[in-house]
């Protein structure tokens, strides 16, 4: 790769999401020559993603270009690369781009959907943890509507109009809950010539509680604010298979829909090249510097990294670590430019937070735990200010003023079409 | 199609662009059943398309759903759906999602790209006429910097770096003058490690003057304002041919580049199905009324409708004429359906104005010509307050504020990767 030789350690960055935005910024440029790799040039602000696949926000509010965070910084690359494998003993990563050598490798790849091995759950339902995910996403939802207004069968009518989310944590409640207002105040006014109140929305959880990272209360907040909303809820069961047009679940029960969306997990997005023994169930295991098991000076953060507290899981694959564990390594690498010694992580968990719908949502904070309209205020304060650039940010209120007001979500646009996978047929010849 | 009977007429409109969505809006719907047909979902506002593919505006906020004009309007109903074909004998118009009769059908499909028979160029330029090719081109010019930065080859860089824009009418204009803020203002902070001042801007006009449908005054200004700006001004010239690296122009010289913009012209969407005579250059003949020649019952506005004026062309293919034309159709329609008389389409020339950079525009008046810091005003003014939607309108408003203080343009996202056709290799074996 073409990046200018230097006598500084090199540090290459894999991954420009939370954490590899953090280490990006506070590294010392006087101590290393910084590369920053990313298979985008912008950084995304996944909590919001579920907003843009139910018309809520358009893509680029949430999304900042990488470049910006460059302005003015001597010793910082960015590259557009895709990194699909790393040698560590030669410390070498290659990429779609060329190969590059490095002093010390942050691997902050996050996390990627995990189907579980389904093959037919992969082919024929929708995940969302990328942009385009979510606007394919947004283009299925409105399309079925759409497609739903040709049809004078009664019964692939309602298969077009039904909902079903896979997985009942923040992302698949959110979504129910944003599909839910689509439902309650915005299809009967878009669709006169349909009769919305044939729109289900279901939503499947494999363990006896929504949210069930968040406590009791919260998550029997959940279960009552969506319920009032209209939708259906399955608490401990699993979906087990899918043919693009019946949701079939492990109670003997099936739902028909053309729309399945997987929120049901992810898993880290580990790049090929380390030894079995780095790797635990899907994630890098690392020490309380964050350094990879048995790999001197490559180092992961965030959702591929499994750091293990005493006798407890990892920690929770969400932003929080991320950005902790982000700004603790580049302290850290600081540190060790110095000559100094590195100092192990420690988590401060802020709590937690999930969005139902209008006016609607539940806080867990350490000491403390509420539900409503505050926790709702609270919801829309945190998000808002984590948005990076000003632009982001006057342009997401704007959206939800509009949106509070006018029971109203514009960006309902299909601007590139989504192309369903059509189950296979199944008849005898 | 799936429509209600109703023992009103039925109008089918096909294409929500300008002229329209004038007549969507404005026909009684007590007298009439009122169909219309897009191959979108939303409304785009095009003489901002531009700004969309030099990463200024979002592509979502120069959109609008259809959906949201239809809100409580009685017999009124969206459908969307690709017309391919119309039999006027019979009445119908055939879609990718069915058939459909009308009693009146207005044909509104506006414009598509012209590339008058270049092969080569249509392979290989990229067009500017829809939001989507707006977004391949945004992502076109942001790949060409990013993929500069991994070669060495310094004549692949520059290849990279230069862009080339057939057509010097309004939007080749504008699209060169963007470009030429981003060259100046932005790029030089974006890609601190790669030599700016080598990115070449070219803009080919086939007859003697830029903007050559407005003012020799407003044209002189033009040319000078890009000159300055440092863009390359080829008049008097064409485009011959172009593989996807080296564009060959008609006075013998070539330009070494791989981004070839084309907006040298556009011809009307003609729809299949109806006699030679009732067109003429790519446009539906119609009379003063708007009525295709020899089809009693069928209208055509806007780009797609060639009008003649008494020994003069037809209109120019520009908003202005469909929104008139769309307007005054459907007074004529309201006026058939109360039994009166329809009355012949008057043109009123408001002007024309284009914006070519920082605090630079021209504007023609009917009665007067300005250029300079008031015409841009006045550009600003007209494209804000015809944005539809007061949310398009505080989204497009923040960006260009934001724009104009910052030096900045936040919407530099390869959200979908353009996937350039590379040239075929023309060695011998």
């Amino acid at each position: 790769m073409n990046i200018p030789e230097c006598n500084l350690k090199k540090v290459v960055i894999i991954g420009a999401g939370f954490g590899g935005y953090q280490i990006a910024t506070k590294l010392r440029r006087d101590k290393f020559q910084v590369v920053l790799l990313d298979k985008n040039n912008y950084y995304t602000f996944q909590p919001l993603l579920y907003q843009v696949a139910t018309a809520g926000l358009e893509p680029d509010s949430i999304t900042h270009p990488i470049r910006t965070i460059i302005k003015n910084k001597e010793n910082f690359y960015f590259r557009l690369a895709n990194v699909y494998r790393i040698d560590p003993k030669i410390k070498k990563v290659y990429s779609n781009m060329g190969d590059l050598s490095y002093d010390y490798l942050i691997i902050a790849t996050g996390s990627t959907t995990n189907f579980f091995g389904h093959k037919n759950i992969e082919r024929y339902a929708l995940p969302i943890k990328s942009v385009m995910e979510a606007i394919k996403l947004r283009s299925l939802i409105l399309q079925s509507f759409e497609t739903a207004l040709f049809t004078k069968d009664v019964k692939e009518r309602d298969r077009l109009m039904t909902f079903v989310i896979a997985g009942g944590g923040p992302t698949g409640v959110e979504i129910s809950g944003a599909l839910s207002e689509l439902k309650n105040f915005i299809f009967p006014k878009d669709y006169p010539d349909l009769d919305i109140s044939r729109m289900s929305i279901h939503i499947i959880q494999a363990t006896f509680r929504l949210v069930d990272g968040m406590s009791k209360a919260s998550s029997d907040a959940t279960l009552n604010y969506l319920k009032k909303s209209g939708v259906n809820i399955w608490l401990n069961c699993l979906v087990k298979d899918y043919d693009g047009n019946t949701v079939y679940i492990d109670n003997g029960q099936k739902i028909e829909s053309v729309n399945l969306i997987w929120s049901a997990g992810v898993k880290g997005s580990i790049i090929e090249g380390f030894e079995n023994v780095s790797i635990e169930e899907g994630r890098f295991r690392v020490d309380a510097y964050n350094m990879v098991k048995n790999y001197e000076g490559v180092f992961a953060i965030g959702d591929v990294a499994a750091m293990k507290r005493d006798n407890r899981n990892a920690y929770p694959m969400i932003a929080q670590p991320a950005i902790q564990q982000g700004i603790h390594l580049a302290k850290n690498l600081n540190l060790l430019a110095e000559g100094k010694e590195m100092i192990p992580f420690r988590y401060i968990d802020h709590g937690s937070i999930a969005i139902i719908g209008r006016n609607k949502a539940v806080c867990d904070l350490p000491w403390l735990q509420f539900k409503g309209f505050f926790a709702w205020l609270i919801w829309i304060y945190i998000h808002f200010i984590n948005l990076i650039h000003v632009r982001n940010r006057i342009i997401v209120l704007t959206n939800w003023i509009i949106q509070y007001y006018q029971y109203n979500k514009s960006i309902r646009l299909i601007i590139q079409s989504y192309k369903r996978i059509l189950p296979e047929k199944k008849e005898a010849q």
